[in-house]
């Protein structure tokens, strides 16, 4: 049931795929859940894949298909004839993961592997379901559902689930609709237990319900899933028309990822990249924002060459302090308010953030300040050194929290990402600023 | 349906609630969703809100409050008497819900509460719940659940559930449990609906049931339901008899609250802190984490005094670049390894991870050092200082790259949350060894 993966089971798998015996594999796989066996198949080799697909049945190979990543799937997939796809893969898959499947293929492959789909109804399913931009409601949804007619009574409605149950695995709502497929309701499966067969549909429909337009974002379908607490959400058409459903594990992922992309952005990575993705990917993802940070470094080293540091070379050891301050407090100051915009918990204008922001950042400078002027007087350092450091301290404390908590807004107005406000950008900033902030005041305090 | 707040319609509400009107308010909000109605309140003072809810219907009230934010419901229950708690909120909410609820009451209020409720079972359900851990399977299972037993039949099921919908609003899935309560499988309503009514429940069981133990923790409930794309997941004790049922629109918060820790812990914020919590509650969650960076930035101070900067004044100018490669290098390393972690994606032994990442750094540090060679010989800085800077900036991106790498898989280890390692103390780390490699290598270059 809840299976643990250990190393004997996957040696005894790997030896069982190499003396090629089926009967061996399937033996091991059996009462085993296509997720954990998509688990299961990062551990093995494409040859040893390939022998796996070769020996287990189809409704299993779909589901562990499904189950297994974007770049996972892509090595797989090259290796299968359009055949094996159309025939051991799409035939049990639902029509939204068969459609994203067939997304990851070449387009010659594409073409032929919808060719041999023999269910033409699914097949036509797949290609309206290939033509809505992927992260859209349209590219979420998959068109199994049941709908019955709101002319209906309950007993048709029993007859008409028996039929379509043939095709469609659960079911998770009951969709009313209006002869031209205008969506009007919902009728629950309770409710089709639990009243009289010759009720009225019109009568135990539930009219209040919420839908998208197929071309809505993801991320908004995600938002109001979350929301409403749904499960299930049906999207219409431009007239209002069933179009079909999106499921909330769907949304589960889009979630997920919209938070890793926050997450990645905050750390300076400009592109999606796992720890699995070449080398070549990784760097592609990383190197530009080192040079951003590269070029925020050489800003930092013409502001400082302004200054005469011969003047007063004891200043210069507190050169990575204040930067590193700077960044940090701006980073805080940012991602409050990036996590604010994400969770749409933001309140009161930007002049009311500002000044509570305004003032965490004096409480936090008063702080850090006394505290490090108390160290170094007692480290010995210079007096006048020392309170230069401490006021320079205050200063760029305050200055990267107001500086953190505008630019996510600004950014956000804008319509960019606000998340990239807590990357290498606003640590480069505020080091320039902050350095050049300390340079000041130690020349008006010492001359 | 989709509703959208504006600010006239906000207006209308303040003024009908100021007129006291309860006819206008309650005109104002008819078809208007709960989660919709939880965001207007937002807009509200605690004079208006408790206007509010005095001329709202009670089940509005409870479907509101459960949208609340943890924080926002705070005030309001303060000024709710534990009358008003018990007959208007939890009266018409799930136990899981009404459990939370009264986990947030000061001690002597819950019991008042509780008292209060006229419904036993219900009374019961939520005391039973109260002993769960916030953060368990059993903190977040509601009771409200089907269950048929394994010796009925398909109409003795029917009947049953007839029964038990009066008191459950919407069927997730039907649990088929044995005499003891322990749990057998589910029933689908579809085979319910399709399949004769003397079949026997025995027959239309399906066995293939995940299940976790009530101490799970809520993490890992959130990992199994997300692996295994299941909408509602049953609950059991040791003897694996049904205790509750957790549904996906619960766990989606758990969801959001581990990635959104996460971020916060990258970010320097030591506690969950959101954009309106108090000024003492921001202060108190980002203090900590700026103390971490200014002893880092103390010790580079300590590092750099080792070293006679007045030898090569030159060489100051490029101490916030050093410091901010090597920062941002290892942001990026850790953050793709926490990232591996958290979609449990990581491959390979911790030296082919190793390996990988200081080819990576290898090629990124060969471009950085050669593209600010390039610039610093163009802009004139002197040779040696500039050749100096390029070999220091390769080795700080090598071993930022390494550490950033190893410290989060060394964390994760011990148990502590890797995230941690993309934080402050991941950059100060690399501020003081990278400024000793910078120095070091220039008194070796040019003594």
């Amino acid at each position: 049931m809840n299976f643990e993966i250990n190393e004997q089971y996957i040696k005894d798998l790997k030896l069982a795929l190499e003396e090629e015996s089926a009967l061996k594999v399937n033996e091991l796989i059996e009462d085993i859940h296509p997720a954990d066996i998509a688990e299961i198949t990062k551990r093995l080799n494409l040859d040893e894949i390939k022998m796996f697909f070769d020996v287990v049945p189809g409704d299993l190979i779909s589901e562990t298909i499904a189950e297994l990543e974007e770049d996972e799937r892509e090595g797989l997939l090259h290796s299968l004839t359009p055949e094996q796809i159309a025939k051991k893969a799409i035939d049990y898959m639902e029509s939204d993961d068969a459609a994203d499947l067939i997304m990851e293929l070449p387009l010659e492959k594409r073409a032929q592997v919808v060719k041999l789909i023999d269910d033409v109804k699914k097949a036509s399913n797949i290609v309206d379901l290939l033509n809505y931009p992927e992260d859209s409601a349209g590219g979420l949804m998959a068109k199994e559902l049941f709908k019955v007619d709101i002319n209906w009574d309950v007993l048709d409605c029993v007859k008409e689930l028996r039929k379509q149950a043939e095709h469609i695995e659960t079911i998770h709502t009951v969709y009313v609709v209006d002869e031209n497929n205008k969506l009007i309701g919902t009728v629950s499966l309770k409710s089709l237990i639990l009243t009289s067969s010759s009720t009225k549909i019109e009568d135990v429909v539930n009219r209040d319900i919420i839908s998208v337009k197929a071309y809505t974002e993801s991320s908004e379908v995600a938002q109001i899933m979350e929301k409403y607490d749904l499960v299930v959400l049906p999207v219409v058409d431009d007239l209002g028309r069933l179009k079909g459903r999106i499921t909330i594990d769907d949304v589960v992922d889009v979630i997920k990822e919209e938070a890793e992309k926050d997450y990645q952005l905050a750390s300076g990575l400009s592109d999606t990249v796992e720890s699995h993705d070449s080398m070549w990917q990784v760097t592609k993802a990383r190197l530009p924002w080192l040079l951003v940070g590269m070029m925020g470094g050489m800003g930092s080293a013409k502001v400082l060459g302004v200054f005469d540091i011969t003047k007063h070379p004891e200043m210069a050891v507190f050169i990575p302090l204040i930067a590193a301050m700077g960044g940090n407090v701006g980073v805080q100051s940012s991602a409050i308010v990036v996590q604010g915009i994400a969770n749409n918990s933001l309140r009161g204008t930007i002049a009311d953030r500002l000044l509570k922001e305004t003032g965490v950042a004096l409480v936090n400078g008063l702080a850090c300040a006394a505290i490090l002027l108390g160290l170094n007087l007692f480290l010995d350092y210079n007096p006048m050194v020392s309170i230069t450091v401490s006021i320079a301290l205050l200063s760029v404390i305050i200055f990267a929290a107001i500086f953190g908590t505008y630019f996510p807004l600004l950014l956000y107005r804008f319509k960019i990402n606000p998340a990239l406000a807590t990357g290498p950008f606003i640590t480069t900033t505020n080091d320039i600023f902050g350095l050049f902030l300390y340079f000041y005041i130690g020349k008006i305090i010492m001359g």
